[in-house]
């Protein structure tokens, strides 16, 4: 399951990204010196939404005017306190506020999950192939909380070219015996590594991160892989 | 909230930890050549169990044994199906079977999770800079899994030398703007990237992660900074 050294780094040459921009055009010219075969690129959600026109507008003065929106990107609501919502969202994920807000956005507008962020991926995937010949695997990121634990990570929200969990059972462990379950979810720990390179507050919302073992890329998506059924889950 | 470049690599020179060795000074000696002031030691949890005697004699024939551990080691059942547990541990994890399991360890043995994983981080910082004059922060991670999300991923369970959680708050997002709220949990984004090349089955149970943002060092604990107090947990 190893490589022998992972590397993070932000990918260079990206600017303040706006609606309308040609996202995939922006990434091959950037990726165009500084990716290779194998290496995953870590996109983050938000430049991904403007991009595919996901930017609604509210009401710049009340903090609350997205709030009819989250009842609608949400097929369930979990939970709510306060002004808080964790819901399940339309794509499947738990998550608060069914995946919008404010930050990085412009005043009046907020940011809504992409409409499929497997296929956005799949995109660039492709487009990485085409334009540059080189075989990548793509990570679309957001920022989740989570239960029981304090403070917010990276979580892989769409996906193309990697397996997202990674399955070793079978697999001996290091006392030659076989394991019994261990289905690793590595797009969401490669979605954590590079957000501890890319942060809230710089213009660097794509990360590299190399050094991933070969046995990782592949089909899949999280919408398939990682998504769990709510028969299969104990929490919903 | 940036390093320009992290890297993560296994730190060479651990064989297999048997119980009763000295964790501490095999530490010492595979750090010496490898790590430098700034570094992040990211640690499993079994070789820190192994070392700390927490392993307990189970009957090896029936793959249920350790089941009466995992409700000794918890403080409240969250939920039961079949034979999972998900509970909540002393330490105040929410967890599967309160972090026992048979991996990795010998025959008719378990290993419960270390009584004080922040202490045990502590006195590996504290021996670092006392042997080798390093600066560094140690994690002890283990594999958790979440609700909602398929596979499992590392998270810290025990921090010395960081702030496990990175209060954004107040700093200025990508457009200026003073951004809301956003405490990161870097320990478990880091916990995570040192799994992507630690694995499983191979004879790697210590990460060097190096490039963090130096920001993040100070004082902290998993126990007193990630654990979520239950009154502000909406799953519990």
């Amino acid at each position: 399951m190893s490589g022998e050294r992972l590397e993070v780094f932000a990918l260079e040459g990206f600017g303040e990204i706006v609606p309308g921009d040609d996202l995939l055009t922006m990434l091959v010219d950037a990726a165009r010196d500084q990716v290779q075969d194998g290496d995953v690129l870590v996109v983050t959600q938000k430049i991904v939404s403007k991009a595919e026109g996901q930017m609604v507008d509210v009401d710049p003065d009340d903090p609350l005017s997205h709030k009819p929106l989250v009842l609608e990107e949400s097929v369930r609501v979990l939970r709510r306190r306060g002004e808080l919502i964790i819901s399940e969202t339309k794509h499947g994920f738990v998550c608060a506020n069914a995946g919008i807000d404010r930050s990085n956005v412009a005043d009046g507008q907020v940011a809504l999950l992409p409409v499929d962020s497997d296929r956005s991926a799949r995109r660039m995937q492709d487009v990485m192939r085409a334009r540059l010949g080189v075989e990548v695997a793509v990570i679309i990121s957001d920022t989740f909380g989570r239960p029981w634990r304090r403070g917010v990570t990276d979580v892989a929200i769409g996906s193309a070219g990697i397996q997202p969990v990674a399955d070793l059972r079978g697999h001996p462990d290091a006392l030659g015996r076989i394991m019994q379950v261990t289905e690793v979810c590595v797009a969401d720990e490669i979605a954590a590594a590079a957000d501890l390179i890319l942060g809230k507050s710089k213009n660097t919302p794509v990360a590299v991160v190399r050094g991933c073992d070969p046995s990782w890329f592949g089909p899949g998506s999280v919408r398939q892989d990682i998504v769990r059924d709510p028969k299969d889950d104990l929490f919903r």
